[in-house]
């Protein structure tokens, strides 16, 4: 069998992002995180780690952290039986990787009870809609909730439904950009707000209404962030409705162009031997995800 | 003089988080990034990247972003006065890191109408308290919001108040889990909220209330999926109070202890010589932040 000494540590050093936190969280010394790495690279004959800041895994470093992870999620099922074999202990805990504005709205209510009753306690892991399946390919997480529907090798998806967004702004953005009413061709004129680099969703949107390229926009890698700054007037961003039910209510904020949402589909991906408490997550978000998602068109 | 165009490459690929993107952004192939990469590495005889997924700078590299970074900052200054100098042309942009919680309250208020009059986009960046210094002295952003007051080489930072938090539970979690009443001890058997792993602000908390060691934790690296969450029963933690005042009035969450805050302080750092609009936000957020923020004890 592998040495789970040496892959343990390895795990450890990706998933703290860095050594000195590894040997914290496993009770080593540096240095003993340090040699149990060299000796893993000296059995493979190749190196597992690329040494930068954060050290990341090498091509094979990754096949072995899949590996790991799902030694791991099999442990976990063992532990019901037999809790004393693991010196971890109870809770159980999953990491999961999610898009930013699934975990700002409805995923706390979705998983509430289910990890209150289960004992199970939660590594979140904010990513953009496709960066998350690279977590799940490098086996640091066990799921990974985004918007692509092609699952990683053994794993499946699973779609629980779509988020749908709305162009947004606030009465004095319009008023000040667009005193004659909004126009579609001016918006690349416009400062609109880009959740990050990997975030296409406004272009999109402008492709849609048949406006190509580049336009000027802010950059706002946070959930919560983007629904302050349009409200003061920043730019006008794509917004999950259900976020700000209460915004288009009050008036606080305004549709840009009447009635013209995006749908976003959610895929839930998950590892195929993943264990039960994964498979009865899987389970209870397939059945309940209805409620708060709407059909994908 | 430096050759601008093999920094300037540098600096894209790092920004852009790799080649590809770079190449794209600056409207060149991917090999000629490549070899103005390896020309700089030539003139200086050692590497500026580690060719990492992300790829990210050398100690050198470092040095070079921050320079970088700084002649952008004076550019937009002679700008003013030669707009034609820089085909990227206007509106202006700054690179911003600043903490989550602040971009999920006070940060757009407090800056909305300044970006409106001086036509600036912010490129956002959310890090922990700590981590942002840290591309701050790599030169990738222009200031930093953070709880550490000790500035970087070429910086300045200055007090502009503080955040305070309480630590906050549902009714149902407090229900479940003290049916006697909040105890101290039993804290750290059930579960609490961390924002990740560099967020300390529990671990103070607990020993502040003479409870020393590990507890039992959700990761939740979200400052609107940690409020999400702790409304969902999911664990107790520690929220900015301007965030939750709704759920304080309505009794949707309540105090575990009662009043016993943390103020976390908040420091503005920007560069010295960092140019008339830097040095016009600096003063602005000076001026206005007590509105947002509570003086620091």
């Amino acid at each position: 069998m592998f040495d789970y000494k040496l892959l343990s540590a390895l795990a450890a050093v990706v998933e703290q992002a860095g050594f000195e936190r590894a040997a914290q969280v496993l009770g080593l010394s540096q240095s003993a995180i340090s040699q149990r790495i060299k000796l893993l690279e000296a059995r493979i004959g190749q190196p597992v780690l690329v040494r930068a800041t954060p050290p990341s895994p090498t091509d094979i470093g990754r096949r072995l952290l899949n590996h790991v992870q799902q030694v791991r999620l099999l442990e976990r099922d063992l532990q019901r039986v037999v809790p004393a074999l693991d010196d971890e202990g109870l809770p159980e805990r999953l990491r999961i990787a999610l898009n930013a504005d699934s975990l700002a709205t409805w995923w706390a209510q979705a998983v509430g009870d289910f990890c209150a009753e289960n004992q199970l306690l939660l590594d979140l892991v904010v990513e953009d809609q496709t960066v998350g399946l690279k977590r799940m390919r490098a086996g640091e997480v066990a799921a990974c909730l985004c918007a692509s529907e092609r699952p990683v090798a053994g794993a499946r998806s699973v779609l629980l439904g779509a988020m749908r967004y709305r162009a947004m702004a606030s009465p004095a953005f319009i008023a000040r950009h667009f005193p004659q009413g909004v126009k579609a061709a001016q918006l690349p004129k416009t400062p609109a707000l880009v959740f990050g680099p990997d975030d296409f969703l406004q272009h999109r949107y402008l492709a849609a209404l048949g406006v190509d390229g580049g336009f000027e926009h802010h950059l706002c890698p946070s959930s919560e962030g983007f629904i302050r700054l349009t409200e003061a007037g920043l730019g006008w961003g794509l917004i999950p409705e259900q976020q700000v039910r209460e915004q288009l209510a009050s008036g606080a904020l305004v549709e840009l162009l009447p009635d013209k949402p995006i749908d976003v589909p959610l895929y839930w991906h998950h590892w195929r031997n993943g264990g039960q408490l994964l498979e009865a997550l899987t389970a209870h978000l397939t059945r309940s995800a209805s409620r708060w998602l709407v059909p994908l068109a």
